[in-house]
């Protein structure tokens, strides 16, 4: 039965209106009450721009009170947000907003030069905001947001999301990690991510305040833990690296319960670390398409199984694809998982097998059914907390016409975890390493771009000719 | 969509193997794992006498760990509990259990004169255990329970609940009073009762610990506050009168963190008195049609909104039809409530408007949406918890040739909080309160009927004849 339930922020908003439902590092906050305003105020603002039940809208932002805002007004006006990673090109932009068929873009000013159809936050709030019919419920089985992720082939997927599966997320999360009237969650993750979304939502779904930052920023994430009563924080490995670094001999205060770790696997080392330092790590794990968190180790077994992602959330299950030796493809189910690619049943397809979602990822559970994650989607390189596809920049670099063709792998670093190295086999010996970063800037992510190219004869490929990509770093 | 999870006795058997599940008074204890492999026994045994997925089985019991495996069992093979209160007459019992379908009673062997037909928790345990398929998933569109209540007019009808009505009940509670590691809710309210079950699903749910008894003692409950740990206790108006007249001066542990208050209203002068001592009384409003309880007092606002029953849960909806003055009829909304009755089309279809439930009783909202019930169901007479409906004893009444028409009406009592009296007129002078009270006792469970039969010359009618039961006791 498609379940309906009150507008998740009109429904705070009404409960405890005087709340804080967000925190800025300046200072700046906003109560429920204060959030729902702003939130319905925007969203008859966006309706001038044509924006409409079931319009799909792109978000072109960091973190900020606006985008928090913006995305809530989507869900006032029942439109679907379609989040942009801020750190993409043009032109791998351009494919997601006309891949997802967004009719609008709205984003931060500074954001303004990379593409030239943004309407800034600034421009909506200064439209004219006559009356307005607002949702005032919200339909479970309706879209809400589409994230682009790529995969091991081909162009990037639009993974949709409706209410149901970030509802379902944050009640996973809150009967594992239990709720406080006191809790405060760190976001500092990007909120065009799905770890940093899901903070949002859980906000508004519990009731509980969200202390946002623009990005990451050790003294200001380090004063937020220490000084700001935050509970809880969303990180990556390499965050936590950092602040285990910077945190030296004092200890997190004793109301901050909960360090919740994604984004890769973290060093044990690192994990042992921060154990003797007291922090109260929870390893997990999940995806763009399971709405965030699907696998989490609870702080009573933190100790026994370090180094594992834990067990299935209560909505959630897994089941193991064994290959050899226990470890296999990695398969979820819940009601979480999202139920496909936008326009693309091909990839939804391929993806789902008898209802279960297949993560790409490799992975073991132990005799007491806890989830070690060997390798993320084969050949993934997840550096600072991104995912990066080895196809999507080995694509690109093929399509030089001096490149016959390309390996990219991943390489650990201290810092970043991985970093991408490229290895590429060339026809024209004039062409240099500074060359082919040059073309590939053009086409990729910062975060995307190889930190080394290496030039070699040949690449190591099997009998079937499948380019062996973890023999060429040996 | 129709949400499936993974079954949740398993799933916390699974993360939380070695917890308290079920605690008891004589010390005897269940973790999640001993409940599960119990229930799954029991479950395989209930099989041999031919309940299957689907079956309709009665369950008669007073709270008791055999009751509570029971139940789980039920839930493991896919059949649907009719849970039976045993204070029925064996008249009223058997009504229920032919309207319900039901094909096998089992329960406590204490009952079993009152039920020939009766399989004994012994009785079933002692049946052979083939292997047997069992749920490992739970639908949560499928039926899981029935209740019957009464209704104004008519028979009783059979409240059915889908695992999702329970399980979006437990979800609507834990966002309101938030959830710990360390909580344990006592169930002292009858697992028949949709009050007393919503407290074991909540602990699978939750994977919380529950402290069973097996029915109410002052003592108990006093001592299960003080020294057994319990975090949160679920009463009726009854019981807290009686807790709160026993404290005298010592205070309930910090760790007591909610009385959660059902069961009709509450005396405000019971409520300051629980305020001066530092209960943390939760007021409530609910209905066996919304799963337990959906309008809940936040801790925040019970002293400031002293009486109010406070404000829906998250998932749930309330509004009010004004009559006049505020004042009107109540209608809830939310996939904790109820699809319908059993087998009732036309109780079920006069029961909802536009997806609305209507809950018969009276109330307002003050200008901040606090409720305030003024009245339960039109002449609802609540005695100790338990819903007395005037109909059904007048219906009784006007059966004796003696009596030519009967009125009942719920009279202020220090102890119950109401008790019935009733009002005849009679043809035969002859007759005695003994003897019609002898009669009652025939057809009506003990706490139907009247504690005082009045006899009078006519009944208090209005112009188009409808009985005026508030006129009978002035």
């Amino acid at each position: 039965m498609a379940e309906t339930i009150p507008h998740w922020l009109t429904k705070q908003a009404d409960v405890v209106p005087n709340k804080l439902a967000l925190e800025l590092s300046d200072g700046t906050v906003y109560t429920f009450r204060e959030l729902k305003e702003k939130s319905q105020s925007f969203a008859r603002k966006l309706k001038q721009l044509g924006v409409d039940k079931g319009s799909h809208i792109g978000i072109l932002s960091a973190n900020h009170a606006d985008m928090v805002i913006a995305i809530h007004a989507v869900s006032y006006i029942g439109a679907v947000a379609v989040l942009l990673n801020t750190r993409l090109t043009k032109q791998e932009r351009t494919f997601q907003i006309n891949d997802a068929d967004v009719s609008v873009v709205i984003g931060q000013s500074g954001f303004r030069h990379a593409d030239d159809d943004l309407h800034t936050f600034a421009d909506v709030w200064n439209l004219p905001e006559p009356p307005a019919t607002l949702q005032t419920e919200l339909n479970l089985d309706d879209a809400f947001t589409i994230m682009y992720t790529s995969g091991t082939t081909g162009f990037p997927k639009g993974v949709v999301h409706t209410y149901g599966n970030h509802w379902w997320s944050a009640i996973g999360s809150v009967l594992n990690l239990g709720l406080n009237d006191s809790d405060k969650w760190l976001a500092v993750l990007p909120l065009f991510h799905v770890s940093g979304l899901s903070i949002l939502l859980r906000s508004v779904i519990y009731g509980m305040s969200v202390y946002l930052l623009e990005s990451y920023e050790r003294q200001t994430v380090h004063t937020a833990i220490m000084e700001r009563h935050v509970t809880i924080a969303s990180v990556v490995t390499v965050m936590l690296k950092d602040l285990v670094e910077y945190l030296g001999e004092p200890r997190y205060p004793e109301t901050f319960r909960c360090m919740l770790l994604g984004g890769g696997p973290a060093p044990k080392s690192l994990l042992e670390q921060a154990k003797s330092l007291r922090i109260p790590v929870f390893q997990s794990y999940g995806l763009t398409e399971t709405a965030s968190q699907i696998v989490t180790l609870r702080p009573a077994d933190a100790l026994e199984k370090l180094g594992s992602s834990g067990k299935p959330l209560v909505p959630a299950q897994l089941t193991i694809a064994e290959k050899d030796d226990g470890v296999g493809d990695i398969f979820v189910k819940g009601p979480m998982v999202t139920g496909g690619y936008y326009h693309n049943a091909e990839a939804t397809e391929s993806a789902f097998r008898d209802g279960w979602f297949a993560t790409g990822d490799l992975g073991y559970t132990d005799a007491d059914g806890f989830l070690y994650v060997s390798d993320r989607r084969k050949d993934l390189i997840i550096s600072g907390g991104e995912n990066i596809y080895p196809t999507e920049i080995e694509n690109v670099l093929s399509a030089m016409e001096a490149i016959d063709e390309a390996g990219v792998v991943g390489k650990d670093d201290d810092t970043w975890g991985q970093i991408p190295v490229a290895f590429v086999v060339v026809n024209d010996p004039s062409v240099t390493a500074e060359i082919i970063l040059e073309f590939v800037s053009r086409y990729l992510a910062r975060y995307k771009q190889p930190r080394d190219i290496r030039f070699i004869d040949k690449l190591p490929r099997n009998a079937s000719n499948k380019l062996m990509r973890h023999q060429l770093l040996t």
